[in-house]
């Protein structure tokens, strides 16, 4: 069992904000993350499959047709957007918070991949924070 | 003479959209960046001053007093805002292009800098580009 | 379940030397870390958390409460520091190996985490070198 | 317990190239992978032993020593070599993927690491891409 | 004038190998870098252009037209190629040194640049060496 | 002309403090940069050479020459030492600021690089700070 990992990076805009909340309470909770016109991050999104490579071409899962599954099912939605108004599935009342990209980005992902499995998914948000999930 | 350089970081939502334009014309000038609703960026500032170290102090510049006034001048300004619509200074006719940005920051900080003259700003955009400005 | 992960970073200098031992073993095994007048490095510190993010906020501990621990707990004990001479909870007959440092900023921080739950500690000494602990 | 990983690195070239197969169906299953005439990497090598340290050096094992074996053991067979042709014990029908390597270093590494057990063996091949390996 | 560097990256064999010489010069002079059988590098290229930016568009050279020019005029003849035998700019008497390379990368872009003046080429071999070039 | 760079990296410890001030003074310029019992850091040092490439072997410099000089020049000098106490060519009224020692490294280097001209010594003290120097 090998576990093979690939990288990609997309940017996004997004703002930390309850709508019921009053704007005194989000301000506090989410200090300069609650800007009403949004902020934003180059994220690096680190994908781990795992399985027994292929005894004759020593892949587990070829890097270029990871890189596309990723390409198609998370950049495409996620690179260049709002992460609280143009991506229909993360609902209004979820916040784009790493911690729940993560489980959303895990979603996208696990039943694309062939002939592997997914074993994790790891987010940075800056150079100083990130967040990993193992699907459950 | 010696140059000292501090690294800062900020992060900010951004658009390139030119009003008098097409909707057409700017999404094929300026391709995913021209999203309406933003997009954004971990940005990552050097700046540069030269000058004679004091020979008591062996400094040119406390990289606490740079690191300060850095902040002061152009974090509190830039980190966590929206370039397009939160800048008094980015007049709405300048497009944040990563270009303008470091001649706006150079702008800021040239006359803030005590015993120290200012050589260079250089800006990342992504880990894939970055602009440099020395003042003229 | 998510694991959520705070990079920070400290100075500090430290000497590798046994003191029941001789000049010579000393210098035999511990090389160039043996140097009685000290020398240095700058660590960088992972430290992960673990536990359900929160539904209302998306965060399973916000970065600022957890950098603000971090800062608190450890890096007020250990950056700028002496880590032979000026650390209480580091007893004398303990060598700062960067091995035993996991274990102890472990301890520093196991109680102090709210709303989550500690799971590691990484600690970088250069960058070709690191240690893990996972609190047993 | 604790787990100390050593970061070493080394260039080779390789292609992906299987005998049996067509032209065609080489260039089509490996892309540029399988430019006959070779093209190569810088690896990044992570070797990840656990234990406890030693309660009078705090060590698990001296950083020296762990690069000195990885060294001897694997840098000395593979650092600007052929993968494909300079490598005893990487058999012309194994092809040299990430996920074949990281199970050959193993094999070379699992016998050779005193006062410590070999946990984990990871390898970049680019800077998008790394595979690991943790012994079954 | 803003000076806008776009990095990209290429994987690539070569040896280090004098025809007129003997074995034995080759083998001192070049060290492992002439092993006959070749070894490789992930390179890294930056390209910086200079001139004044557009007032409209902020931009001096889009990234992605520079992105474009770089794939088109470098990328395509050496990535995943033996810089010794497969690039027909590169004469059989030059050694593909890395001071070589951004010689040859200069002129291959150098009438290519749209608005914009080629300013440097710059190249890492590894992460411990670069080479820098500006046309003279 | 082409400029070649060599990386590499050396730890030590240092402390700032002037022996004519009070301790008050001490505190107030250097900060934690005071502490009695030291600090320390890991060096990352780029050393710049420039001149023509040999037309038959392709370099300016061996990169494993301007490493052994380095080494042997600098290093040897610097690494695992206090700056402070252990470096005969710092004086004792000089502190080993980051600045002093770009200078100090240039003179140690000026007359020793064969076949290529001393351009610039660049010292890293953090990855948030950085010193350049070009000779004058």
């Amino acid at each position: 069992m090998v576990y093979v990992t690939r990288i990609e990076k997309f940017n996004a805009a997004h703002k930390l904000w309850v709508k019921d909340w009053s704007e005194e309470k989000n301000w506090e909770i989410f200090g300069k993350c609650a800007n009403p016109n949004w902020h934003g991050h180059n994220y690096t999104l680190y994908v781990t499959v795992k399985g027994k490579p292929d005894p004759v071409t020593g892949f587990l899962l070829d890097a270029r047709v990871l890189s596309k599954i990723i390409n198609e099912e998370v950049l495409e939605h996620l690179d260049h957007k709002n992460l609280n108004l143009d991506v229909p599935f993360i609902p209004p009342t979820m916040l784009p918070s790493t911690e729940n990209l993560v489980m959303i980005i895990w979603d996208l992902l696990k039943d694309k991949i062939p002939s592997g499995q997914l074993h994790a998914i790891k987010l940075y948000e800056t150079d100083k924070i990130y967040v990993e999930y193992f699907g459950e």
